[in-house]
């Protein structure tokens, strides 16, 4: 079995007003940060409010007062964010918040996330949580502790599908697969009208897109190895853009699992009626955001045969 | 949180007819062996047929052609396999297993099952198998590559259960818990009649059992911590005898998922009308068994808040 762990770790800071701009650091100090956690800068779009890295293991986005780093495999994220503390320290920060889903083979990295608090806590005052239960899917999330006020449109959503399936997943999964036939599958012109994109196709499978329009963007990361396959999305589109995506995905994909996570955002989707709600836990953050993470389930019918390793 | 792991590894091994009884070797030999998983012997009971050996973290059974050992924690029983292969080589050996489950933390493990086949491979061929998806709970199995021909009588249920809940969840984690109170709420007596028990109650919680009548055994651990609470039962009894016991404990424990496994047995569960069969594979080993393992989860209903690390 060829093995990637999809899922993905994940940093957002935003500056406190008054600090220099974070694009204008320019890509030198953004490659330095991302080889931290032994990544490194693909490609990159730009437009007027944001820079957008497609990383070798995910993605980063930078704009002026905020950035938003997502990396997977067996990346060190946390090596990134103690790098960015030693140039923006924890009083010039307005907000932090470090991620961690769960991981297909935990065992597997190099650390968990009680040792990220343990390399985060010199540098960073903050609050730990876990949302759902640790012998399902779970989300770890820790945040600075300090008052923040996010705007009115600063809510984000994320799709974690697992187990993908059908005619889309095995396409995925052929060396068939090209750009052009990855796009045309998800219909992104029609889905993200607007976005200037910026795509990727791993060797021998494996996608990512990162897409921005004006403050607006996208990503998705695609791994599609069966037994372990993951397909993530994630935006800050206004909710009702994105449930229409989010539903989409889920006809594209047809995932035996999926999580939903968000942030001061409400997604209610068109889940196939057969899905059950396995989990759902929310909490009011001290950084002004109300979390969710609901895992949902379609339970298989057939007796399947086990797995030879 | 204080976090303990309560899921076994398990290895049983049969030897083939023409060698010395195991029993013979006596408890300084099992002493040995059980050392090298970092465990050690509290109690024993015996009978004709078999010696039951209560362990610092799980158990221990041994009859004249076979024996059987579960531990749990950070244990590492492939240690005592190996050991155990020093003395008794695979040409020997007319059947083995090993088996682990699916772990709450499995990064503090200190090795993971392939770790483990690494281990085992310079001493015995074999198969391994995976049964459930990567993402939810499973179980591995190795096996001994060799034909073999179970008894009739031979067949194992294992029922491993998470997130007790109710009152006799709230008492196993209480400390006004007792042997005595323990033994009634499980109604042992009435439940296992003919067996002889030793049971052992940790500090601060936990509590382990073994039972022995004639040539059957029965074995429970409980580690009731909230959070990671995880209760296993497992035994050779005739299917008739194990699935009211089985039953009873779902009543008694009211966990919220549970796998029921088992080896060449069928066993047909009162579950309650909630309970979803999230995931079910079975499959015929080589060595003679049908291995079938089935994952059952009672969907929450409530928002929960999330938990404060």
């Amino acid at each position: 079995m060829m093995f990637f762990e999809g899922s993905e770790k994940k940093v957002e800071a935003v500056l406190e007003p008054g600090q220099p701009s974070l694009r204008q650091l320019g890509r030198p100090f953004w490659a330095k940060i991302v080889a931290q956690a032994n990544a490194e800068i693909l490609s990159s779009v730009h437009n007027d409010c944001c820079d957008a890295y497609l990383l070798s293991e995910s993605s980063l986005f930078v704009w002026d007062d905020r950035f938003l780093m997502l990396t997977c495999g067996t990346t060190t994220l946390v090596h990134a964010v103690t790098e960015f503390l030693t140039h923006f320290s924890q009083d010039r920060l307005a907000m932090l918040t470090y991620q961690r889903k769960n991981e297909y083979q935990a065992h597997l990295q190099k650390s968990c996330f009680s040792d990220d608090l343990a390399s985060l806590a010199p540098h960073l005052q903050g609050q730990a949580w876990r949302f759902g239960h640790l012998d399902g899917h779970h989300n770890y999330l820790f945040h600075l502790e300090r008052p923040y006020q996010p705007a009115a449109d600063d809510a984000t959503g994320e799709l974690l599908m697992y187990h993908i399936a059908g005619e889309n997943a095995d396409y995925l999964r052929s060396d068939q697969q090209t750009l052009d036939g990855i796009r045309e599958r998800f219909n992104w012109e029609q889905l993200l009208p607007g976005f200037q994109l910026d795509d990727f196709l791993f060797q021998p499978f494996g996608y990512s897109m990162n897409g921005i329009r004006d403050d607006r963007y996208v990503t998705v990361h695609i791994t599609p190895q069966e037994e372990s396959s993951y397909v993530s999305f994630e935006s800050n589109l206004p909710v009702e853009e994105l449930v229409p995506i989010f539903n989409a995905l889920l006809k594209v994909l047809q995932p035996q699992s999926y999580d939903l996570i968000s942030f001061n955002m409400a997604c209610d989707l068109a889940h196939r009626p057969e899905a059950i709600r396995i989990d759902h836990a929310e909490q009011s953050l001290a950084n002004g955001y109300r979390m969710a993470f609901e895992h949902y389930l379609l339970p298989g019918h057939e007796v399947r045969a086990a797995d030879q390793l």
